[in-house]
């Protein structure tokens, strides 16, 4: 049995919930310690609330949002660089993965997040964050 | 001087801002008045903070996040029965279009919503809300 990364696998509710829930705070409590620490982003505010985190970076840079979509059992993500991608879970792998280019959402934040911010950035600390 | 509907008016910023707020305002009173008539979504919420509506329709139909993208003097859209949009501000219109097919944000959250909920929807009661 061989996973092709066009047709990941199904989850199950229970397991989504979990990993969703935990990726989804643990992206929270990072982008709130990178807003703080980030010189450039005296304006930016990060809140989370019932499923979705959104990282309004300012005026400049734009707003990030990131939510859980149940129906579909997805993450899906709007980015002011890139904009929208749906990102499934990949029970293999542990992570959550674009399947039209097989990346992972941590790997898009770490690429476009370290362009904007000055400071190292690292979303493989985080939670579910392959890269 | 005529519009062509690729090409929409570029709005100044305080325009646009103007627009955006009151746009998403009173978007956000009124699904909170939908979700408290519609029998059918008891669990549903809806939160807005810093420039994002989130009107989570609970796990059966998922959620609605509507939010302003300052950079691109956009409102954007993610549905969970469509997917992602970019609507421009139309000056002329005064209302939200997105330039691929000409359609207006409150048509298709008429469109949308009036199918999910069981009670008579009408978008166009909203500012700007041309349908």
């Amino acid at each position: 049995f061989r996973l092709c990364s066009t047709q990941p696998l199904e989850v199950d509710a229970s397991t989504f919930e979990k990993a969703c829930d935990e990726t989804l705070e643990s992206l929270t409590e990072y982008f709130e310690q990178i807003v703080e620490e980030a010189d450039n982003l005296k304006t930016a505010d990060v809140a989370y609330t019932s499923g979705v985190l959104t990282v309004n970076l300012g005026p400049e840079y734009g707003t990030y949002v990131i939510n859980r979509q149940s129906p579909n059992r997805q993450i899906w993500l709007s980015s002011p660089v890139s904009g929208p991608k749906r990102y499934d879970f990949v029970v293999r792998d542990q992570s959550w993965v674009y399947k039209h280019d097989g990346r992972t959402l941590h790997r898009l934040l770490q690429d476009e997040i370290s362009r904007i911010v000055k400071i190292d950035v690292n979303f493989a600390d985080c939670s579910y964050g392959k890269l």
